[in-house]
């Protein structure tokens, strides 16, 4: 297939979706956040990158972090985060709180906030600088050593934070935290900061498609485990709306407030698209459509 | 590949987990099942059928029905059904009510018991006779005429049927159905007491298999169409455990509390397994840890 | 005091709520109440009853008929009836199905619609004829022997009856009820539609505010257990408005969506007055401005 | 009545529930008290006060403070504080979070913790010194100068204290906190950390039974806003256990999980009864069975 014709396809038919929804408005860093933007980046198994639009732009990634945290978690320490989070989808909102208290402060999975806090506060005990390790990470898979940290976000999630505030302290509750709440949270702001363009994103998701092979030919995780990952990210990787993703996308995906979603199409490629307009879901309405009308070009869902 | 042998490893490998469990408990027509049946039988696309253990011992389908409904609403109706059932992950009980009251009547997907009574309330509207309609369908996929609705098991599922008729009722106070209560309830414990074996699902599982083509050449729904349904069965199919099914498993599913399971590989086969003892969230045990075994061995997850 | 002369002040200064609120709408028998409609009647504990207004108009007395029914259970059957009800105020609309499911089928209170059908469903087991046995005994309270059944009423509620049939099957399907679920559902609903004036209710609710002493002379219950019925009234009396309803009136009192409310001064008198529109949780927005003003004049809240 | 003679009598029947139930056991500095305390005292509205057992022995009043800061800022500020918290029983236990996201923010009373946190707030608005004012009030209303703060309790509160955390910045998210959550939460676990015996809270409770007077004669509000206090108190005072509590007891009433209980028969009496071992709803259990026996001797419910 011709990668650069189906994007620029995609491209010309989503414009209609383009600026509709609102940026993410819960910290004043992103809702300022252009609503026109539009980028869409797509990075072959074997190494090619392609893209439209705005896809070197830089954006904040937000949420798609998750699926890398829980990544570099199950990488380095096994199937044992599963006693402290669930993999179900959740039926509640990414920040609610209603389900912790049912099910006595374990998340039930690692893609809603309180999740991503427990995987987040897992990395910082195996690392001891859980947005760092995210750091230098992603630089590799995404082959850009100058990816970093918008300190102004982080800055921003921090003076804006009780929310989540509200779930660490709830866990620790439950005595499911290992480290202070201050220290979880500053690392989930921190790593939910990076700044990546579709581009680095695109290639970054290259582990999840080459079935657990990073960038540099070495092996994250066996394809067994990668897969279950591509689970996680198809029955909860945008949020209260996972069923709908399948049922139109059909791909292993996450999204993020920033607006930008990843997608994997195992064997073949991932995929990276970036427009600030949500729904009221949280995931980004060009994005949606954009990963909706790749799939029905190419016939490329996983089902 | 060589099937039969696949299906004969993995009776093998399963046999710890057969017993385990219990038999559905909430009618006596099914709480006297013997635990230590089991069966498994894979249906090519193209026509060939193998099977192990008790592969041709007939049982209750109970909810996988609800995958074959579904089916037949979409075919004759379209995507009007999404107006009044979702299709997101329930995070709730197969049977709960809780969310129903939250969304107005609502039922997240189509296959919890909600979501199943609206879908046979459209197939009655349809067709007149849900039930009759069901049975004549699947005997044409399945290529058995002799299927019959056991009606010791729908006497059995009326006299237990206070908490289905509570849904139902529920539900008719918001509006949300289009026949009797009765009606709705009769058709449904009908088509859930339709008898069949692990043959006869994997062969009726086909059209899934094989993009919506039935066992006639004729085509149900198109392909796009039946990737959706392929889509509700993996976030939506196994109750509260598709999310850990996924991870498991990673095939589109749909189970009952016969102890049944069909799965689907796209564009390869159509499986069924039955054993019928339940783990707590309503699957079977031993078919759940077959299925395993049989991506474990195969590799075909779809992720 | 002057009973006649305060009645008319409160009658005089409730004007401007009068009209406000709506009728009940879940049935049409009730819809179409005129909503200018007031009356307020006062029974002393020696005999007397004075009135104003449209005291003497019957209307559907609906839940106010579920502090009579539990008084029978109670004065019948002793404190059994508490291992099926609780009587916790709820913290949710009258008709929820959301607390019954996190409590296995054991209503809050008898007030909200599923505690009161347990209720009923006992008086039918103790008497065989609990919607005859309420209307025989409010005969005999209210001193009024031509009260009657609105059959109209019983045949709306009956026709638009799908949220209690649902609360009533989901009892039954945890076993907590006695009698078929039509049967109970037909005596609650009779037992409903019962028609009384202000007068009539007033006279009913001496058995009350005369800790047990009935209309000839008999005693119903002891002092202790008739107080115990007032506490009751007064923590879940007024649906999810109990709070409120305590804080500004401070008298046990039960409301019923046809707009009426008793309410009871231990040792004094009870009180009844009617209004048909209705606040937002159900209760007479004209009633409750005028059983404020009366304890506001008289001082005789319980606290 | 001879209070002493009532005391002796209520004290020697409550003989067999002194020592059931538990401690505390969400912070060690409670959970190691002596279950076989108990102490009761009753202060008359003329001023005598009488005691049996433990009376004098001062236990850490915990969530009784709850009654008298809800007071003070009534009586200072009016009724705005129900515009940031409601005045309906729960329905939820006392940490709970549940309710809180479902309506936005807003504690369903001012006796959870969530909407003590509220009123602390509130307090430290209008004074500076949210525990400083509590503790000069509850010193002057006692005539026990030497009342004080526990600090060990104190400090075991904020150790242990990531729950009321969660609950302070969920309440901040949603805009319900007019000073920082560290604030809040020090003065509320330091009015909760005064130490009072059952003499000392029967004292301080007259001010309810007076009607609003306090010691020094002078008035802290109207008779009319006294008896809203007492009605919040009776429909919410005992957590979870609301109702069961006016059913029993028949008293406004609030108890705390230090096993202390202060209740109140308007126009007549304070009481005050502490015995550490709470039942599952956290109220002190030969503290219930105590003011039960209370009432049942003197016939002095409310209703």
């Amino acid at each position: 297939m011709d990668y650069r014709s189906i994007l620029a396809d995609v491209a010309s038919e989503v414009q209609p979706y383009i600026g509709r929804g609102q940026a993410a408005q819960y910290i004043p860093a992103l809702a300022n956040a252009e609503l026109g933007r539009f980028g869409m980046a797509l990075a072959d198994v074997d190494g090619d990158v392609v893209g439209v639009g705005d896809w070197e732009v830089p954006f904040s990634v937000q949420s798609i972090s998750k699926a890398f945290s829980l990544a570099l978690v199950l990488a380095r320490d096994g199937e044992g985060i599963w006693r402290r989070v669930g993999r179900e989808p959740s039926g509640n909102p990414f920040n609610s709180l209603v389900q912790l208290e049912h099910e006595n402060g374990i998340p039930r999975n690692p893609f809603i906030n309180a999740g991503a806090l427990v995987v987040t506060d897992r990395l910082q005990s195996l690392t001891g600088d859980a947005a760092g390790a995210m750091l230098e990470f992603l630089r590799a898979e995404s082959e850009n050593p100058h990816l970093a940290i918008d300190q102004a976000v982080v800055a921003s999630e921090s003076a804006h934070g009780d929310r989540n505030a509200a779930l660490a302290h709830f866990m620790a509750s439950y005595g499911n935290l290992e480290n202070p709440v201050a220290d979880v949270l500053h690392h989930y702001f921190s790593q939910c900061s990076i700044e990546m363009s579709c581009r680095d994103l695109a290639l970054a998701g290259r582990v999840m498609a080459r079935y657990g092979v990073r960038a540099d030919g070495s092996r994250l995780m066996s394809r067994r485990e990668i897969k279950r990952i591509n689970a996680v990210m198809l029955t909860c990787g945008t949020y209260d709306a996972a069923g709908d993703f399948a049922y139109r996308v059909g791909l292993p995906g996450k999204s993020g407030v920033g607006g930008g979603i990843i997608a994997v199409v195992p064997g073949r490629c991932s995929l990276c698209v970036w427009s600030p307009g949500l729904d009221t879901r949280g995931n980004s309405v060009a994005g949606v459509a954009a990963l909706d009308l790749f799939t029905t070009i190419t016939g490329w869902s996983v089902f």
